[in-house]
C-alpha cells in the first residue's frame, strides 16, 4: 500500500479544500467562510457551472500532486471536462498560481470571496476552464480534443507528462474516439508521456454514458485494443478510493519511466502498451445524496447545479449549507482564509505546479524558428505567365530546410495527403511518425519524423493545436473540401487566441498554419464531393485581429507568403495553393513585394498604363488568375482600344476596409485600384459572396461582379471545372462585354464568339476527355514583367 | 466447408468479370472485350479511378449475393470507400440494375462500351460511388460516415440487413471510430442488422493504415471492445480467400437470424455480441504485381492508377492487356459483350439485387408523416409581446404526438440535449434508445424509443442521413454552436441532394431537418465557446434549391415552421429557435400567415400606418426581435413623431433575389417592404456579414445598417450578451439615431441617454449579477394585434 495514513488524510483534506472552492464558486457571493450561518444573501442570483465532473478533477490534481512531488515530475494536466472550471480554479489558488496571475483575487479570505464573485458573474470568469485559467491549453467547451491535445503537448518534450483526464462523454465523441489511437504516434524516446485517466462518472447531461454501461470485460478490450494496459480503479468511500488512486498512479508512473528508460536505452524498440486508469467515481461526488426526494449524487441530476432554488426554497439553502459544512473549511482554512499550513505545503512548487507549469503557456518558451531565406527556393522567372511550376513542390524544398533547421520544434501534420499534395522534398529530411508495425516496403516511415500522418483531420488539427499552445510551430496541409471537417475546432482555436491576446500573461504562440491544396479548381478528379472552398467563409466569421487569408497565385509568392505565415504569432493563416503545374508569373523581388503589399496592379497584364481603365479584372487564387489573364489576352486581341487593368489579390482580408480588419485598405487605396465607378470583374477561387461581403462597403461596390465557384462540379476536366461555374476566361469576357456598352456592335459578334468558343471547349472535352491543348497549354503571350 | 467446388468457380468467375469490368472503365476507351490486340487508342487521355479499393469491394459483393441467394436476404451495401466507384458501377451493370436504370447502357459490348468511356470522362458518370449510382446511400467521397449511415438504414427496418463494408483508412477518422459504438443503439426486435466487414488492405494514399499494423490480439480486442464478435478472413489466394470467406459470412448471417430469433421470441434480453467480418487481403488484389521495378500489388502505390503511363509507355501497355487478359474475358462474356448464361445467373433477382434494393433509393418507400394540425398547440396570444412561452418546449407538444402517429418512421436525433433544449413532451410518449446496460434509477431509456442520444453530432448527423436516405422521417436538435462539428457532413448531404434531384430515378426524400436551440444569444451561461452562429453561412453556400433557413421569432411561428419542414422533401431545412421564456407575438392565425410570407411588415410594431417609414427596424431571431421592438417602444417615447415600420423575417431566404433563390422576394417586393432609400436597421440572430450577403443587390443595400454577433462573449448574463454585440435596444436606438440626421438637436441628447442606459444596465449586471428587471421584464406596452 502506497499511502501512509497521514498522506492519506493530507490529500483528503487538500480534496475536501478543492471541493469546498468549487462549490463556492458556483453559490456563494459572500461569507466564502460560512463564519456567519448561510442566509439567501450570500448566494448568487444566477447559478451557473458545473459541479458533477469537478470532485473527480479535484480528486485526480490532488493525487497528480503527490506523484509530482515525490518523483520530481514534469508535468501537464488537461481536462477534458472543461465545464468543471470551478475545479481548475479551485486548485490555481490552493497551489497559489492564481494569485501570482490574478494579484486581487489573493489567497487569503478576501480573495476567496472575490474567487467564489467572479465565478460565472458578469465582468468575471468564465464557468469552464477558459485561456483565463492559469495552467490551462484546452478549455474544453467543446468535447472531444483533450486527448488529442495532450499528445500534441507531448511531442518532443521528453521530460514531460501530460495528464489528461477523458470524460466519459466526451468518450463518445468521434475525435476522442480516434484519439485513443495517438498511441501508435508517439516515440518513447523523443515525446514526452500521455497519461490518460478516463473518468467513469457515469452520466452526460440527461443520459448515462456508453463506456459506463459496458460491462467492464468490454470495456478493458476496448482500451486493450487501443494499445493500453488500463488500471482500474472504482468506489465512493474515499480513503478507499484515495489509496487504490495512489497505488494505480503509483503503478503506471513507474512503468512509464521503465518504458521510456527501455526505450530510450536502446533495450526496447517495440510499441509500448502505455499505462492508463480507468477512474470510476459517482458523478457529483461528496455532493447532495438527494434533492427534492430524488437521487442527486451519482446520477445525471448532479451534472450542473444540484440545489437549484437556493434562494427561494429555505431547505435548498439549508442543504446547500450542509454540504458546505460537510467538508470542514474551519479545518482547511486559518483565521484569514488562507489555506492551513499542512494544506499550502502539500502541492509542488515553483514551475512544478501543475497550474504554473510553463508548457501551459507556450508562449513562454516558444523559440523563433531558424529560417532560411525563402528568396533562394524562388523559381526562374524571366518573362510572366510563361513557365509552369508546382507551387507545392517548391515549397517542399523550403519546408524540407526547415524540418532540417529545426529538427525539435516544427511539425507538418496531414491526413495522408503530404505525397499527395507534392510536398514530398520533406521526406529527402525526415519520416512519417510511425510507431505501429513496419516492413521492408515502406517508406519514410519511422519513429522520429516530422511529418504526422493520420486519416483523421481531427487528430492532425488536435495535435497540432496542442502542439502550438506549447510553444511549438507546425503546418497543417489538407484537401480543401475537407478542412471542413474541422471548422468547429477552428473556432475554439480562434476563440481561444482571441481571449488569450487580451491577457498579458499569455505569451504569444505561433500562428495555426493551414495549407490548402488539392483546391476545388483541381478536384476535377475526383468529384463534386471534394469540390468545397468554403472554409473561407468560416475563416472570416472569427475576429479579424485572428485570422489571414492568402490566395498567392504561384510558386514564388507562395514562398512569400510561407514565409511571412512561419514567423508571425496569434494568428490563423489560411493559405490556398495549387500543387498541379501552373503558370508563374512573378521574379522573386516582385513576388515579396506583392505579397508585401497583399494586392496589386500587374502593369504588364494590363492595357491601361498609367491611366484610368475602363475595366478592372480582379483575381484572387491560381486558377482565377490564369483565368484572368487568359481573358485579358483575349480582350487585347479582340478590343486592342479597351483599357484593362488586371488586379491581383493575395491577402484577402486588403479588401476589407482598414475599419474592420488591420489589414484592410483604406477607401482611397482601394478606389486607386478599384476605381468607384468602372465595371470590376472578379474572378475569385472560393463562393463569390465572400468578396461581396468583404467589399460591400466600397464606393465601387454596386460596379462589383463577382464570378466564383457555384457548387457547380462533378468528375471531368479541369476546364470544364471553371466553366461550370462561369469563371472561365470566354465567360469573363462576356462579363466585361455586358457591363461596358460603350463596346458598340462589335461586342456582339465578340460575345457570340464567346459563347462558340465554350461550346467548342465543351464538346472537345467530351469526345476526347481531356482539354484542348489551346485551352491547357495556353501562356502569357504579351511579354512584361517588372514594373 | 460451405462452398462447393463448383459454386467457388462460378464465384470467381464473377468476381474475375467484375474486377475486369472495374479495370476497364479506368482505362479502356474502346475495345472493351480485348477483340483486338490492346493499343494505345483504346486507352483513355486521363487516367481517373480508383484500382486499389475495387477487387476488395468487389469479393465482397459476390459472396453477399451468394448468401443473399441462399437465405433470401434483403440486403443493401454500403461501400465506406466509395473512391471505389468502378466497383460499384461494375456490380450494378453485371446485375442488369445499371441498364434498366440507364437503357443506353445496355448490358452488351455497345453498353460495355459506353460504360467504360463514360466512367470519370466528362459528360459521364463520376469516379466515386455517386447519386448516380444504383443502389448506393452513400458516395464514401469524404469519408467517415459509412457505419453510421448502415445503422441510419437498419433503423426500424427489422427485415433488412446492411452489409458495410468499412476501409481501413475511412477506420482512422473520428466519425468512424465513434460509429463502433453503434451497437448500443441497435434493437435486435425492432431493428434490422449491420454487418461490418472492416477490409483492411493495409494502404492509405501512401501510407499504411493503424488498424492493419498492430497485432491481431490487439485488433481483435479492440473490435470485441466495441461489443463485436470479429471473424477474421485473411488471404491472398482467391480459392482459398473464397473458401474462407465464405464460412465467415454464413457464420455471421447464421448468427444474425439466431440473434434475432432469440431477441424477437423474448428468449434473450441481453445487448447481442454482433459478429462483424475482418476481411485481410492485398490493395489492388489481382492488379500488377511489379510496376517498374516496385511492388504496386499489395501496397499503397495500388491506390489509384497502378499502371500510369500506358499511352506513353509501351511496357505499361503491354502489363495493362496481361492483366485485363489475366481474368480471360472470353470466358465471362459471350459474342454479344453480355455477361455468360452462368454468371448472369449468379446474382439476385429483383429487388433482392443489392443495386436495385428499394432501400437504397428511399423516396420509393416514403411515406408521409401522420401530422395532427399543429394549430391545437398554440400558445394563447391575445396582445403581442406581452406573455411567455418557451418555444421549443411548445414544440415539444407536437413532436410527441408526432411520435405517437409515426411509431416507426420518425425519429429524433441529438448529442445528449433533447431535454436541455426543453422537447421533454415527447418522453411522455417514448423513450431514449439503449441497448447497453440500464439502472432502476434510469429515466426514459429503453430498447425501442424514437429518441437517440449519443454525445456526437457526428453520429445522430450520420444515423439520421442513412435514416432518411431509407426513407424515413427524423429531426435533429443541437446546440447551435456545435452543429458545425457536422458542416462538412451537412456539405455532403447537400451535394448529394442537389444532385439526385437531377436524377429521375431518385425518388424525393424526407428533409434534414436541424432544430438548433440553446442559441448564441442564450449560452451566456456557458461562455464564449458555445456561441457561434455560423452554421447559417456554411449552409447558405450550398445550392438555394436545397437550403432553407428558418427565425420563427416565438413559440406559435415555430410551430408553423416545423410542420412545414416535417412535410418538405429533398431540402436541409435549418431552424433557430430559442428554448427560454421569451415573448409570444402572434395569435396562430397570424403566425400561419406570417410564415407562409416568410417576412412581413408588423403593423403593430411601427408607427408608420399605411404611410412611408423614416426608417426601417428589421429583424430575424428571436432575440433580436425582441431587441427590436423594445427599440420601436424606446423610439415611440423619445420621438413620437417618428414613423417607424418593423419588418420580421422568419424565411431569411426571402432576402434573396428571386433570381438566386426560389424562396427570394421580387426586387418590388423587396423595395415595398424596406423601401429603397431609407435606413434599414436589421438586429439579425447571426454574424451581420450574412445579411449583407443575401440582400447586397438590393436597391436599398447602401442604406442598410446590420447587428448582429461580432464574436464577442463570455459567461455573463443574456442582456450582457447583446451589449457585448451591439445588438441592444439601446444600441438600435443609437443606430437610428445615427442615421437620421433631421431628428435634430433633441437626438444628441437621446443619444446620450442611450449610452447613459447601456452602462447603468452594464452596471447592474456586474453588481448584482443579473439583468435589470426592466430589462428582463420588459413586455411590449403598447397593444396592438391582427394587421
Amino acid at each position: 500500500m502506497t499511502l501512509a495514513d497521514d498522506e492519506l488524510r493530507r490529500i483528503d483534506a487538500y480534496w475536501r479544500a478543492a471541493n469546498y472552492l468549487s462549490v463556492g464558486q458556483i453559490y456563494l457571493r459572500a461569507n466564502p467562510l460560512l463564519r456567519e450561518p448561510l442566509t439567501r444573501d450570500h448566494i448568487k442570483p444566477r447559478l451557473l457551472g458545473h459541479w458533477g465532473t469537478s470532485p473527480g478533477l479535484n480528486l485526480c490534481y490532488v493525487h497528480l500532486n503527490r506523484v509530482i512531488k515525490e518523483r520530481d515530475l514534469n508535468m501537464m494536466y488537461v481536462m477534458g471536462p472543461g465545464h468543471g472550471g470551478p475545479a481548475a480554479v479551485a486548485n490555481a489558488w490552493l497551489e497559489g498560481t492564481y494569485s501570482e496571475v490574478y494579484p486581487p483575487v489573493s489567497r487569503d479570505a478576501a480573495g476567496m470571496a472575490r474567487l467564489f464573485r467572479q465565478f460565472s458573474f458578469p465582468g468575471g470568469v468564465p464557468s469552464h476552464v477558459a485561456p483565463e485559467t492559469p495552467g490551462s491549453i484546452h478549455e474544453g467547451g467543446e468535447l472531444g480534443y483533450s486527448l488529442a491535445h495532450a499528445y500534441g503537448a507531448a511531442f518532443d518534450n521528453p521530460d514531460l507528462i501530460v495528464a489528461c483526464i477523458v470524460g466519459d462523454g466526451e468518450a463518445e465523441t468521434g475525435p476522442l474516439a480516434a484519439s485513443w489511437h495517438s498511441t501508435k504516434f508517439l516515440d518513447p524516446v523523443a515525446d514526452g508521456a500521455v497519461l490518460p485517466i478516463l473518468h467513469l462518472n457515469g452520466y452526460k447531461i440527461a443520459n448515462p454514458t456508453v463506456l459506463a454501461r459496458i460491462p467492464e470485460s468490454e470495456l478493458v478490450s476496448l482500451l486493450e485494443g487501443y494499445g493500453h494496459r488500463p488500471i482500474i480503479v472504482s468506489g465512493d468511500e474515499p480513503a478507499d478510493v484515495h489509496r487504490r488512486l495512489a497505488d494505480a498512479l503509483d503503478d503506471a508512473l513507474t512503468d512509464i519511466a521503465r518504458i521510456q528508460a527501455a526505450a530510450r536505452g536502446g533495450e526496447s524498440t517495440e510499441r509500448p502498451r502505455w499505462p492508463m486508469i480507468v477512474l470510476r467515481t459517482p458523478k457529483g461526488w461528496t455532493g447532495p445524496r438527494e434533492v427534492d426526494g430524488v437521487p442527486v449524487e451519482g446520477t445525471w441530476r448532479s451534472h450542473q447545479v444540484p440545489l437549484g432554488r437556493v434562494r427561494e426554497d429555505p431547505e435548498h439553502l439549508a442543504a446547500l449549507e450542509a454540504w458546505l459544512r460537510s467538508y470542514r473549511p474551519e479545518e482547511l482554512f486559518d483565521e484569514d482564509g488562507r489555506p492551513v499550513p499542512e494544506l499550502r505545503a502539500l502541492p509542488p512548487e515553483g514551475n512544478r505546479r501543475m497550474s504554473a507549469n510553463p508548457h501551459a503557456n507556450g508562449g513562454l518558451l516558444l523559440r523563433d524558428l531558424t529560417l532560411r531565406d525563402f528568396r533562394e527556393y524562388a523559381v526562374p522567372v524571366d518573362k510572366p505567365g510563361t513557365t509552369f511550376s508546382e507551387a507545392t513542390r517548391v515549397l517542399g524544398g523550403f519546408l524540407r530546410d526547415v524540418i532540417a533547421d529545426n529538427p525539435d520544434d516544427f511539425r507538418i501534420m496531414g491526413p495522408d495527403e503530404t505525397a499527395s499534395n507534392r510536398l514530398s522534398a520533406v521526406f529527402d529530411e525526415t519520416d512519417r511518425v510511425w510507431e505501429a508495425e513496419r516492413l521492408p516496403t515502406d517508406e519514410h516511415l519511422g519513429p522520429h519524423g516530422r511529418v504526422m500522418e493520420v486519416l483523421s483531420e481531427h487528430l492532425c488539427q488536435g495535435w497540432l493545436e496542442g502542439y502550438l499552445l506549447t510553444g511549438r510551430h507546425g503546418l497543417f496541409n489538407s484537401y480543401e473540401a475537407f478542412i471542413h471537417i474541422v471548422d468547429s475546432m477552428f473556432n475554439q482555436h480562434a476563440k481561444w487566441l482571441y481571449v488569450t491576446r487580451r491577457l498579458p500573461w499569455r505569451r504569444p504562440i505561433a500562428s495555426l498554419n493551414y495549407l490548402l491544396s488539392s483546391h476545388v479548381w483541381r478536384q476535377d478528379h475526383n468529384g463534386f464531393t471534394h469540390q468545397d472552398p468554403g472554409f473561407l467563409d468560416v475563416v472570416v466569421n472569427k475576429k479579424s485581429e485572428i485570422v489571414r487569408v492568402y490566395l498567392p497565385p504561384d510558386a514564388n509568392t507562395l514562398l512569400s507568403v510561407a514565409d511571412h505565415c512561419l514567423h508571425s504569432r496569434d494568428y490563423v493563416n489560411v493559405v490556398v495553393a495549387g500543387k498541379q503545374p501552373a503558370l508563374t508569373y512573378l521574379p522573386m523581388e516582385e513576388a515579396v513585394l506583392h505579397c508585401a503589399r497583399g494586392i496589386g496592379i500587374w502593369d504588364w497584364a494590363g492595357t491601361d498604363t498609367g491611366g484610368d481603365p475602363d475595366v478592372v479584372l480582379a483575381c484572387a487564387g491560381d486558377i482565377p488568375t490564369l483565368e484572368t489573364l487568359a481573358a485579358a489576352d483575349l480582350l487585347r486581341q479582340y478590343f486592342p482600344e479597351l483599357r484593362v487593368r488586371v488586379v491581383n489579390v493575395v491577402d484577402l482580408m486588403r479588401l476589407q476596409p482598414d475599419t474592420e480588419h488591420p489589414h484592410g485598405l483604406s477607401d482611397a487605396e482601394y478606389d486607386a485600384l478599384f476605381t468607384t465607378d468602372k465595371p470590376v470583374i472578379f474572378a475569385f477561387h472560393g463562393y463569390p459572396y465572400l468578396i461581396h461581403r468583404l467589399a460591400y462597403r466600397r464606393h465601387g461596390h454596386d460596379h462589383l461582379h463577382v464570378r466564383g465557384y457555384k457548387e457547380e462540379g462533378t468528375t471531368t476536366t479541369p476546364f470544364d471545372m471553371v466553366m461550370m461555374n462561369d469563371l472561365d476566361r470566354f465567360h469573363l469576357v462576356m462579363d466585361v462585354i455586358d457591363r461596358l456598352p460603350q463596346l458598340g456592335g462589335r461586342a456582339a459578334y465578340v460575345r457570340q464568339q464567346m459563347v462558340d468558343r465554350r461550346l467548342q471547349a465543351r464538346a472537345y472535352t467530351r469526345e476526347h476527355g481531356e482539354d484542348h491543348p489551346d485551352v491547357a497549354n495556353w501562356v502569357w503571350p504579351h511579354g512584361g514583367g517588372l514594373s
